[in-house]
Order: structure tokens, then C-alpha cells, then sequence
């Protein structure tokens, strides 16, 4: 029983550790990490630089070293990778599953990878892994395993128990075995439950179940994603265009997927090169994080010398200014609740999908009705602050007007997103944000003009 | 095969079926459900008022039913499960997995949940589901099943698949057998390969495996979901303080709380109050997104009686205003890029846990670096402008200084936020961005007063 790693990722561990590593405290090494899941090695490595790390590995088993590699997120596992010559990366790559092993190879230049599939033992599995580099990572094809348990439709039960013996090595966990006919044509399954309570005598064809779901393999990853969700399966077999059996994805896979999906959308929204980390470098930080605040910062310049041309109105009637943050903030506001109502309801995908004028229209009434309580809130507010009727006035149909705009571009820029097959999340980031304060403050001195004839 | 749905989801056949309820045509409805997947028909009673969802299901087998209620979302189940009585509602509980059952009855009232459980027929479903409905929602054991298979240490692997073929139809998805000892404590599992791949006289305490995860009754949902996704486990048992096998987890139960922190971390972000989604009413859609708005108008409001203050400053250098959009914007998004960084690392968990010191400290080397860029960037676009080098010093110190301070802010309360076990992402969301649009501000006007020495 192990609910809590070996180890503690405590600073007096690292210390330890570390010292170990210097001195080459091999027995030290090989206790601390002995019975540790393979997922904590990884990220107590994590810490260290590739030749530590590089060291420590090498005290271990090939399979248990292919397992701590599989888990370090993609940037550390590339420059670790580095310290390894092709046929030491070959030798692990040939302890893994297919899908793992292409993760790794994916990650490594072209020739190097060229290098380490030459130099891999298991010809079988080096062969798999090519044909799954052939898929984009992000289709089911780059998602899915070769290794899986097939049966012909005619075997017989005891058949079916000898090929899980058989081939029980390669594959980590079975759920299931997939029914194929002769030409290799998915039929169905028949879950390891019932292999177990049925007789061995029994044909595969008179107890498979025909009624489950797949992908082909050119399904994007988010729609796999949603079936498995919808569908609460542990595993999905994957076909190709003639419906033959190509491979299949589990459920730990999904659940990266959607966990990386819901990274990038928070990175999105917050105006963040993606792939950055609290522990990446300080460069690294800042660099993820200018681009989007120069953007913001030429949005403000803009605004600038917009509100310039009111230099002379701005002296009349200074009350103007106060108003301005107030404009902004409640635009931006409006913008981003419309769009992450879109975005999250693109996401769920298990409703009937709206057409884009009921989804405007709905919209437009929410702002009509959200714009209608503000306006009269904010009427009485600025009354309040120097009874000066006509500012009030300005204030409060600016701020209608702001509502349903904002709500219109929010609602609309996701769905355009969508259609041309950009993350839509990016209408909840700066970008749009920026461009929503520029067409508030538009419409706010445009209203001011307007009421105060200038 | 069955990887489209039975029907599609479109307006006609929407139509068709809405004709086929209000004509009785039985057999249209029951042929065009025949073989649909339950999450399929339940999206599409989504679409019907609850009296026609209840004709629809008095057809179907009570089994049946009962999938297609538990993939309804909360909301409109709630509405649905009115038109039945306790003993239909039992009737349906008594065909689902604990865990599901335990969720219908945590949306019922108290006492109609009473009658329901009295009413059941399984009286040992009716207890471990009444045990379930002790623990939170949101912990493991509101989220664990009872139904799972367990061995004891002593028996035979033939006893051992004696007892699946008993149980198996009470449980769903088998994965393993768990391995207890007399006192029912856990002491690790057997894969079903693994019982598939042994002889039958093997005894099951030679073969098991003791280097299991297991988490307490009491973890919360997303520390379950963190370690079911760091050791990629399809299942996870759950234990009580003693050690004793009260439950298991699966995968899917934690995509759905995964997926489910993701929607609530968007809402947060957006300032939506949570469980809207597109297709409620327009006045469920205006009252969830109110209070947020307020907010963000009193906090205008404030702004504005603050920028009140230096009306005359104003009229003397009107250029002042200008530059408010600016120092409002690159706050908030400095603001919303930190508090999101520290978020996703919140989230993931997989790392040694930073002092907050060091967190805060980092912050400040990558603000200061973006600060020195931004402030440079500024004081030259705002020099070209008009020639005035003290209004490009007081926006190039100020933006600096909002900088510094946004970052801050933005690193610190999601910390704090953590430490008192509420949602971090609340630091993205509106509150706290109007918190520091009005820090902002402060500051700005600050560093004019000081420079301009008003």
C-alpha cells in the first residue's frame, strides 16, 4: 500500500539527494527511489540538470527509466534527452507502448529520430511507432496506442483467454477485446467481465456486443475528448476509413488532453504565450508575457490620442474624464462574460447547436435588459455626484450603448473563431479586450458630442 | 457499430419526435430509440418540456431510464424528476450504480429523498447509498461507488473468479479485485489480466500487488483528480481512517470533475456566477451577470469621485486624462497574467511547493524587467506626442509602478485565496481587477501630484 510517494519533494530531500548525486552515493540513490511511482522520480528530476539526472537514470532498469522519461513534461524531457546517444533513447523507447514511444520520438529532430528507430530491437514496435508518426499529434491518430487485443468473430472463448496470455505482456491494461472479422473490419467487443463469466466453449460471434463507439483516425483530439466524456468510456478503438481497426485511446490520454486544453484557454484568456511555467526562467516569463502587453500598451497610445482630440472639450467639461475608467471597465466586463458563455458552450458541445442569429439575438436581449439596470443605476449615481443632468445623461446612454456592443463583439468574435478553426477562447484575451476599450471609448465621446454639440 | 448517434440532433428531427409525443405514435418513438446511446436521448429530452420527457420515458425500460437520467445536467433533472412520485423515482434508483443513485437523491429534498430510499426494493442498495449521502459532494467519498469486487488475501484465484461471476452483474466495469484482509482492510488489488493469466490454484496473497494508490473519504475532488491524473489511473479505491475499502473512483466520474473545475474557473474568470450555461432564460442569463457588472460600476463610480479630486489639475493639463486607458489596461493585464501563472501552478501540483517569498520574488524580477521595457516604450510614445517631457515622466513612472504593484497583487491573492480553500481563479476575475483598476489610478495620480507638485 502506497498512498503517499517514498519520498518527500521536501527542500531537505533535494538537499540530500543532490549530495547523494556529488558523491555518487549509489545505494543511497537506488533506496530512496526504490518502490517510488514513477511519476514522482520524474518530477523530483525535474529539479536537477540533465547530467544529474542523466546519472540517476542510469542506475535504473531500462523499463523503469522509460517510464520516469514518458512523464516529464515535453520541454525538460527534450534538453534531458539531449545528454543520451540514439541507441540509449532506442533502448528506452523499446520498453514502452506505442503511443509513449512516438511522445518521445515526436519530440527529437528528424534525423535523430531517424537514428533511433534504426536502432531499436523490437522490429515490430518500431514499425508501429512510424506509422504512428505519421498522424498529427493533435488527431486521434497521434493520440492512440497500437497495442490492443483482437479476436477473430469465429474463435472460441478459450481461444480468445490463449491470445490475452500471449500478447498480455505488451499490452498494460486490456478493458476490453476488440472483435474483428477477416479483413480486419471492427465489429465489436467483448469486455474482459464477460470473457471471464462465460463458458470456454463459446464462440466470440454469439456474445460480442456490436453497439460501440469509435473515432476514426482523423478525429481532433477535443471531439475524441467529448465523445469519451459524453459517452463515459474508458477506452475508445480508433478505425481508419474502411473501418478497420487501427488502434485505441484511453482514458489517461483524455484526461491530458482536456487538462491541456483547459491550460491553454486559461493562457488565453490571460494574454500568455502558451507552454510557460511558474518555474520557467525569468526571460522566459517575461518574453511569454510582453507581447500581449505591448498590444495593450499601443491600445492605450490609440486611446490617447483619441481622447487628444476632446483636449478642448476635456478643459470645458472635465467631468468627461472622470467617467472614462467607468466606460472601459464595465465594456471589458460585458465582453468577456458574453464570450465565455459562447466559449463554454462551444466546449460542452451536447446540445443542439444554435444558429448564430438566435445566439446574437438571445444576446441582445440579456444586454438589452443587463444595459437597461446599469444605465439607470449609473443615471442616478452621477446626478448624485454634481446634479449635472446632461453628464448623467452622456453616462448612462454611453454605457447602453457600451453594454450591447461589448455583448455583440463578444458573443460574435468567438463564433467567427470557431469557424475558422481558432481556439475561441482567444476572444476572452487582450486582444479583443483591447479592441473593445478603443470602440467604448468611441461610442462614449461619440454620445458626448452628440448631447453636448460640441 | 454505432459511432454516429441512432438520430441526429437536428430542428427536423426535433420536430418529427415533438409531433410523434403529441400524437402518441409509440412506435416512432421507441424505433428511434432503439440502440441510442442514453446520453444521446437525453440530450434530446433536454430539448422537451418535463411532461414530454416523462411520456417519452414511461416507454422505455425502467434501466434504460435510469442511464438516461443520470446523464441529464442537475438543472434540468431537478425540473423532470417532479413529475415523478417517490416510488417511479425508486423504481429508477434501483437500477443505477450507488454513486449515481446517491447523486439523483442529493438533488431531492430531504424528505422526498426519505420516501424515496424506503421505497427502494434493494435494501442493501438503499443502504450503501444512504451511506454515500453522508459524505460532501465534493469529496472522494460523495464521488466513490460502492459496487466493486473484493478478495480475500486467502483465497484461490478460482474463488476469486467464483465471486466475479456472483457480483459481476451488480458492478459495471470490474478493472481489478481488490485484496482485503480479514478485518477488510485494504492491502492492494489483482488486475483482471492478471487473474486471466494465472492458474486457478494460485492463492490470491502471492500474486497481488501491495504498490497501490488509494485516497481517504475525505480528499477533496481535485486532489483525487490530480492523482488519478499524475499515476494515470483508471480507478482508484477509497479507504477510511482505518484503512478498511469503503469505495472506489473511476476515470470517468473525474473527467466530469475536471471538466466541471475548468467551467467554474472560466465563470470565475468572466465574473459569471456559476452553473449558467447558453440555453437558460434570458433572466437567469441578466441575474448571473449583474452582481459582477455592479461591482465594476461602483467601482467606476469610485473611480470617477477619485479623479474628481484633480478637476482643476485637469483643466490645466488635460493631457493627464489621456493617458488613463493606458495605465488602467497594462494593470489589469499585468494583473490577470499573474494571477493566472500562479493559478495553473496551483493547479498542477506535480512540483516542489514554492515558499510564497520565493513566488513573490520571482514575480518581482519578471515584473521589473517588463516594467523597464514597457515604461521605456511609453516614455517615447508619449514624448512624441506633444513634446512635454514631464507628462511622459509621470506615465513612464507610473506605468513602472503599476507595473510592480498589478504583478504583485496579482501573484499574492491567489496565494492567499488558496491558503483559505477558496478558488484561486477568483484572482483573475472581476473583483480583483477592479480592486486594481483603482490601484492603479491611485497611483497614477500619485506620481503626477509629485511631479507636477499640484
Amino acid at each position: 500500500m502506497n498512498d503517499t510517494p517514498a519520498f518527500e519533494l521536501t527542500k531537505e530531500f533535494h538537499e540530500l539527494f543532490n549530495q547523494a548525486i556529488e558523491t555518487k552515493d549509489v545505494e543511497f540513490i537506488r533506496d530512496s527511489l526504490e518502490g517510488a511511482d514513477h511519476a514522482d522520480i520524474s518530477s523530483l528530476l525535474n529539479e536537477f540538470n540533465p547530467e544529474q539526472s542523466k546519472y540517476v537514470l542510469d542506475l535504473l532498469d531500462t523499463s523503469v527509466g522509460a517510464n520516469i522519461i514518458i512523464e516529464m513534461d515535453e520541454d525538460s524531457r527534450g534538453k534531458f534527452l539531449d545528454e543520451f546517444d540514439s541507441a540509449e533513447i532506442a533502448g528506452y523507447v523499446d520498453q514502452l507502448e506505442t503511443d509513449d514511444g512516438a511522445d518521445i520520438l515526436y519530440g527529437l529532430p528528424v534525423k535523430e529520430r531517424e537514428q533511433v528507430i534504426s536502432a531499436m530491437l523490437n522490429e515490430e514496435k518500431a514499425r508501429n511507432i512510424v506509422e504512428l508518426l505519421h498522424y498529427d499529434e493533435d488527431v486521434a491518430g497521434g493520440l492512440m496506442a497500437k497495442e490492443l487485443i483482437k479476436a477473430n468473430l469465429n474463435w472460441t472463448i478459450k481461444q480468445c483467454i490463449e491470445e490475452i496470455r500471449k500478447q498480455a505482456e505488451h499490452v498494460e491494461n486490456i478493458y476490453s477485446v476488440y472483435v474483428v472479422n477477416n479483413n480486419d473490419k471492427l465489429l465489436g467487443k467483448v469486455s474482459l467481465k464477460k470473457l471471464i463469466i462465460s463458458s470456454d466453449l463459446t464462440k466470440v460471434g454469439d456474445i460480442y456486443d456490436s453497439d460501440i463507439h469509435s473515432v476514426e483516425t482523423f478525429t481532433p483530439e477535443d471531439e475524441v475528448a467529448a465523445i469519451m466524456r459524453k459517452y463515459d468510456l474508458d477506452v475508445i478503438p480508433v478505425v481508419n476509413l474502411k473501418g478497420q481497426l487501427m488502434g485505441r485511446i484511453t482514458n489517461d490520454d483524455i484526461i491530458d488532453v482536456i487538462t491541456e486544453l483547459a491550460e491553454e484557454e486559461r493562457q488565453l484568456m490571460a494574454g500568455i504565450a502558451t507552454d510557460v511555467e511558474e518555474d520557467d526562467s525569468i526571460w522566459k516569463l517575461s518574453r511569454a508575457r510582453l507581447p500581449w502587453l505591448m498590444i495593450g500598451l499601443v491600445g492605450g497610445s490609440i486611446a490617447a490620442y483619441f481622447i487628444g482630440f476632446f483636449e478642448s472639450e476635456i478643459i470645458l467639461i472635465p467631468a468627461m474624464s472622470f467617467f472614462i475608467p467607468l466606460i472601459m471597465a464595465t465594456g471589458g466586463n460585458v465582453g468577456i462574460q458574453s464570450s465565455s458563455i459562447i466559449v463554454q458552450s462551444l466546449a460542452s458541445r451536447n446540445a443542439f447547436e444554435e444558429s448564430m442569429w438566435n445566439r446574437l439575438f438571445k444576446s441582445l436581449l440579456v444586454s438589452i435588459v443587463n444595459g437597461a439596470v446599469l444605465s439607470i443605476a449609473v443615471y442616478f449615481i452621477v446626478f448624485s455626484f454634481d446634479s449635472d443632468s446632461t453628464i448623467a445623461m452622456v453616462v448612462a446612454i454611453a454605457l447602453f450603448s457600451v453594454v450591447l456592443l461589448a455583448s455583440f463583439m463578444g458573443t460574435i468574435t468567438p463564433l467567427i473563431l470557431n469557424k475558422f478553426d481558432i481556439n475561441p477562447a482567444l476572444a476572452s484575451g487582450p486582444f479583443i479586450t483591447t479592441a473593445n476599450d478603443l470602440l467604448g471609448l468611441l461610442v462614449y465621446f461619440g454620445v458626448a458630442s452628440a448631447l453636448y454639440q460640441f
